[in-house]
């Protein structure tokens, strides 16, 4: 599928949302009708069947259209994936329940008819980090009680379920689980995301206090959620890295247009920046797609997850590096409102502040090429 | 005249102007009460005489409360500073109206009773090239008619007047002059400034079709808007640059703020980013001092003018690149709207764009570096 | 062929042959042995016919091994690829000698017996830049007389042949052919070369003043210099770039090793170093890669030039840079003489520099991203 | 006095002393006809009683120079100017002998006669962690016997005595104290030396064991090392900071020739990079500046000491960067053995490898900028 046309008709609607902040229906509606959402979902549930490389694809192309509107898609991507592509025997050896097996399908098959599923993981002050979640769980007799806040919630409002990370209220040790909390009574959103960039995302707090299912406890099963997060790092770390990936793609697009038009493009400084900002373009492309080519072939292996780290740092940093230099050779009739290279000044520096930051990728990166056990230390 | 409890002041009314976009009256009426407009009008026309290095001294104070607040102001003390401080004898040289010293104390005088005047020298196309300005004056009876339209001029609609380049429409040769123009009919503001950045400067759009007195032309000399660029560079170059000391200094502190409060000023990668941006700081707040005691002991010549592209380059990039750091090591929390570094990550990038921009500096470096006229290249 | 092993010997002589500036005879003795100067060299000619991804393999892993040797190497596979890859179509459709082809073949069979084939193309004054070429060439009975001098000839003095660019003493226009001149007499080395780093290339001067026969002029045909640089760039741009992303690999080698000898590994800015550093080589060497895989499946087309030319610019600047950061982690103790990252921050420095240097590149990316012709403007 | 034919002279001999690694005898022998190695010998016993900023013009001045040469100069310096400033009171109140006051002027009147001191801190595993010294001394009846090695002894075996950190064998807690030891026997030389950069310093291993007698012991006092590595780190952190501005000086001025010789000088790139080393520069040479003029009016003060770790940070990172940067600018032509910048691009390379680290400074920085106490940390 040429996602091309699509992602200009996410591009040409771009400022407005950001301006607005509200979330881009416009570009769901657009999406659902092309069957994006059932992306993740396998064939014989009516979706496509998509691998993480065939994600990288399409979550570049959408990044490069719209930031936001691809980083909502993420992380409906991100649920569907995960659901996905956990093999079975892993699930059963973990010893979750059978009757996970048909929940995850209906879920699944509604997202390839059109569901939106969105993560509730952050917290205020333990950010990402799931072992201090507080958000708690507790069994009721049908299922589980379901309390606490999160933040930073893409497409709170608009999502029709929230995968939700919480803590065992019972355990003493950290028993951290995943939930798939249907949106109604008692999830409440908070209309909290004012930002910088990526402001579409309409990333919102939302307030839990819900009984669910016996069955919306992910994989039928209780503390997985760290040990998932070690084995599958790629919707953790490096879906972002896709999407970032576009935003750079999409600096340059503009930067060349913008250049062009104002006659700035024989100057010498011009050009070296825009000859640079394309090569670490083209590398950052690279190594997402060599992360998410590994991904694809040998999921979970040491070098692929390293891949994975790799991706996620060179995505943010180098969309936000881009983002700084073209907007400097763009110049001063580039910072108007409304401008894409002002937009992407902004949506761009928020990649490497995802986590896991630049910052933590990099000692994650420095301590496997040492020869480390990169996860030997807390990360989550 | 400790100007910091002003500047915390203009610090706790920074995010509401920048949200709004509005003039920031406050400041200037706080401004004003502290006499700061005369601040460069000589003691016996009532104000302060300051010297550059002074000016430098609340700029850089300024600009640490509030950075567009502190731009309108550096182009109000580039009017009355450069009136101020041309010698009596340059002005006769070369052939300037005696007429003219008069006009020139009625216009210092009334800074110093609280006149605010702005600079509308930039044209769409043009940009900040002098030489290419197509604002045209013709001679009239009793003095000029000025017709043309200016962009990128902060404080718009509520200065008393305007510092005008314009060309001689009847030459053939670029001859371009400067007019001080009062507000009043036939000098329109249209609201064009929505910007990325410093967005309470009101750097709207000036359209002039007005007439002015003989008076108005300053110096009452024509063509010497080029010449004046060369000889006293650091009222166009420079005086941007005490400012984005101040916003780079602000960066430091709101850092050091944010960070400690999350209790993540432990962290070594913290540690470090904080401990690179405090010495990129402090070393261009020297250089910009210097080049501020420089101007003033010994103004306009190739040593001094060296420090003052050296000023313009290094603060414009170092504000730029701490925020930059320092919103990185702050995390997602820190791009909430309304967050001063979130803020400030925005007005950084500024400076480095504004004429001359820091790769038309890196080139006048280098040429001075190579024992050219740095000068010998039209810039302006 | 897994080369690691001879990357290691090459390795444990690198240091020697870098002290003393000696030709590396025992690595090429090695290299010979091993079959690879008969790497470019078609099968039925008794080589291995590698494609320039293949070529790319083995320069990284030798370039891990001793930069100098893999430069050596490079300039070797340089001749004989080209040899063996222009098309016969190619040399026919602009008017080659059938000639060529005998001896054409006869170089290429010589280099799978173990001939050594050089570059002789720079000259002092005009650099690569070929259209600046002196040494100059006339028609003699019997063949050509060639003469002038060349510097930067990789191994010099150790070659059996060298490639010779020259112009057309009877010629206004420039009309810059290539020769392949025997080793003997009228070719004089001049001991020329002791650099900061790549030492053991022995890139000595060479004086010309030689007659050869009529078929030593590369394809039959007089001035095809100039435009086989823009049509198969590679081996002039990129051909360094594998060369370099292998020193970039031996600076993280030697950058592990060293830290966990010296037990710096757990300080945090050490591993930041590091983590940093992997992903900049592991995006380097994919661009390579990338480069190398297009040249090989279609050669010469403009998106595959892009990425030779990024290759070029990205494999500089990461090995030089991870060389300047690892040398930094790794402290003084690692500067002394003889310690492997002593010698990489030396070697490293050089691939920036080699034409085109990382200023051209960026210059030549620039105008392409710009959608310009970036060949338009004479880089050679 | 005016240094500069001075530093002219060391200049013409640097790449000399650099190939050699020899002593460089004839620069010292300069120095002493100077009245250099009095500089910081009061006035009354002979010398020139500078202050920190006196010194600081001088190693700027000779470190741009021959770098080695003023290395070897800071550490005479640092002997002396430590002993000459050091105020008498503050020995008395930590105790220390009368007797120590004559020997301190008998050792300060004859560096103004010509002796030459220098440091003997680091050791091998320790580095310069003043509190892991090994070395060890005991009491014995007519003084003290010091035994253990030294690396990093600039200078060794050509100075007439050496200022030698050891710890008391017999303490069970870290008591580090300061003996200075005269050369003779007992002390010897191992020629370890050969390095990357900065090899004319002749930074051997030094071999003791040797009695000295009471009055060795620096101040009179046991176990004030690490306490006046806290109030006077001038000497321990940013007296090698001049030598490095002095370096990138060289840098520019080299640079500029090279470039200039070689018409180079009109390329858009090398103007910018030029243009940018310049600025790094004159802010680096204020930031030194600024730390030695408050050392000398304000020694010891918490804001000092910032300024003291702001020096060495930029010196060292300034120095290495323009050196890499105007390197790339100059071309392979200028990485020929003999030529300034190639030797500068290695001395430049070692300032930030010098303890304290550059990585060391920034976390002192932002420890600083950040309100705790930067030594609260062991850092010596």
């Amino acid at each position: 599928m040429d996602l091309h046309p699509l992602a200009e008709r996410l591009s040409s609607r771009a400022a407005r949302y950001d301006a607005s902040g509200d979330f881009p229906q416009e570009d769901f509606d657009d999406l659902r009708e092309a069957g994006l959402l059932g992306l993740m979902t396998p064939r014989h549930l009516g979706g496509s069947g998509a691998s993480f490389a065939e994600y990288t694809d399409v979550a570049i192309e959408l990044g490069s259209g719209a930031g936001a509107t691809a980083l909502i898609f993420n992380m409906h991507a991100s649920v569907t994936g995960a659901l996905a592509q956990t093999p079975d025997e892993l699930v059963r050896q973990f010893g979750g329940a059978e009757s996970f097996f048909a929940f995850r399908d209906r879920v699944l098959k509604a997202a390839a008819e059109g569901a939106l599923y969105a993560v509730a993981m952050s917290e205020r002050g333990a950010g990402s980090r799931l072992s201090q979640v507080r958000t708690a769980y507790e069994r009721t007799g049908s299922g589980f009680r379901v309390t606490g806040s999160k933040t930073f919630v893409s497409g709170a409002g608009h999502a029709d379920a929230y995968l939700v990370a919480a803590r065992d209220s019972g355990s003493e040790e950290p028993k951290i689980s995943y939930f798939l909390v249907p949106a109604g009574p008692g999830v409440d959103v908070q209309q909290t995301w004012d930002s910088l960039g990526m402001r579409a995302t309409g990333s919102h707090d939302l307030h839990l206090d819900v009984e669910v299912g016996e069955d919306a406890l992910v994989g039928g099963i209780e503390g997985a959620a760290l040990l998932l997060a070690q084995v599958m790092p790629q919707w953790l770390v490096a879906s972002y890295a896709a999407v970032y990936v576009g935003v750079a793609r999409s600096v340059l697009h503009h930067g060349v247009r913008h250049l062009t038009e104002r006659g700035l493009h024989t100057l010498p400084m011009v050009r070296a920046r825009l000859g640079r900002a394309d090569v670490q373009v083209a590398a950052a492309e690279l190594v997402v797609r060599e992360a998410a080519r590994r991904v694809t072939g040998d999921p979970g292996s040491p070098e692929t997850n390293r891949w994975v780290w790799r991706a996620k740092l060179i995505a943010g940093d180098t969309a936000a590096q881009v983002a700084f230099s073209v907007l400097e050779a763009a110049g001063a009739s580039a910072t108007r409102r409304g401008h894409p290279l002002e937009r992407l000044y902004r949506d761009a520096r928020c990649g490497a502040l995802q986590p896991a930051t630049s910052d933590v990728c990099a000692d994650w990166l420095g301590a496997a090429a040492l020869g480390e056990d990169p996860d030997g230390q807390a990360r989550w």
